[in-house]
């Protein structure tokens, strides 16, 4: 029997789950900035203050997943409302690898601040820009239940590949130019890696986004690469 | 009202959910070890092979939502039987990670399988047994509910941690020695970060086993690098 009082707690727990979904989104995104931050600024306690912050994001996932198993437990929903918890333990999931991204990065920039900079952390900026902005999208797209922004985030995705790529290309070239480059620039080359994944969370996101909206997920498939195309490996 | 029917059903669909979960491990585990040998035995038919097959990794995983789904829905499981259903659901996901990285490092092969061959590629397949008995051991603990196991797979990935800082420091220098193989070491680097990586996933695993059997994630910690071991970012 379900009864009007029942509807609407199970409403009020929905919205709370989203809300805390909406400030682990918010601290991701704060990770991921300020770690591209360490890097490009040489900053390194700004790094240490990164690495200790991932635990937020951490603790925010224990809520979520605390809370959609509450909501299962009292309220055995079933269908679109059982998608609806699932999708959010999912996407605290993906959430929860951009902070670890974010800690990564930030380990990264520690060892990177003791060789001589690189001109190449320009292009990690502009990467770090994009998947920035694809991880405050697509909460943004959940939040709202909004598909056309999803599958906005969801094409992104390519923009930051061919970054990606190309910065893949110049480190190399790089490395080859003079041996004492190499040390740096694999490291450097590790953070790109790691910021072309947020975009492939980022991603995976806005695909539950728009299946929990539509029913489908994006219809329109991503021109699919020659599998020569190793760099996104 | 619950009935020995009832119970006997939900036993039913564990027992099934985890046989999933066991095929799944070993689909995993077969694709991991492909992978390696593409590398390792310069296959490239056995690469392209391993990218095609992450598809019945996927439809595992898909195979353990729904059925984790039904059983939610229609024995609206809670305590321990919420937990064992919802440990299901993210064994499942990181086992799917597992698929993922096997066809990443397959498609390295094809690009390694093109230059010169590196001698660092011995140290891959060491690196590749001991990921996949992890993905093994893990997989039997949790069918078998087998905590000690479990602790045994989690204190393990320090081995392939050291493996992996070990092989990062040799190539570095391989690349240093030699500007030719920077291309094919830089791809030999990223094979070696994806396979730690399986390790990462286990050790997530074997936390989850142990959670589920005792009630507490393994409680010695392991000793924790310091902050500049960077090679494991």
């Amino acid at each position: 029997m379900i009864t009007d009082h029942m509807v609407k707690s199970f409403d009020t727990e929905l919205r709370r789950l989203n809300a805390t979904i909406a400030r682990m989104g918010g601290l991701a995104e704060a990770q991921l900035d300020a770690a591209i931050r360490s890097v490009a600024e040489r900053d390194s306690a700004a790094a240490v203050a990164v690495i200790a912050g991932d635990a937020n994001v951490d603790a925010c996932q224990f809520d979520v997943e605390d809370l959609a198993v509450k909501i299962m437990a009292l309220r055995h929903p079933v269908a679109v409302d059982l998608r609806s918890v699932l999708s959010a333990m999912r996407i605290a999931s993906d959430l929860e690898r951009v902070g670890d991204y974010g800690a990564s990065i930030a380990k990264r920039a520690l060892v990177l601040n003791q060789a001589a900079p690189l001109r190449e952390t320009e292009a990690i900026s502009a990467m770090g820009r994009v998947a920035g902005e694809m991880v405050r999208d697509v909460i943004a797209a959940y939040v709202a239940g909004d598909a056309a922004k999803a599958l906005a985030v969801w094409k992104r995705d390519e923009e930051l590949d061919e970054m990606y790529s190309s910065l893949f290309r110049v480190l190399l070239t790089h490395m080859m130019e003079d041996p004492r480059h190499i040390t740096p620039a694999t490291h450097l080359l590790f953070v790109a890696k790691t910021i072309e994944r947020v975009g492939d969370r980022s991603t995976n996101i806005a695909e539950m986004v728009s299946f929990l909206v539509t029913g489908a997920t994006p219809a329109e498939m991503r021109p699919k690469r020659d599998v020569s195309s190793f760099e996104n490996a």
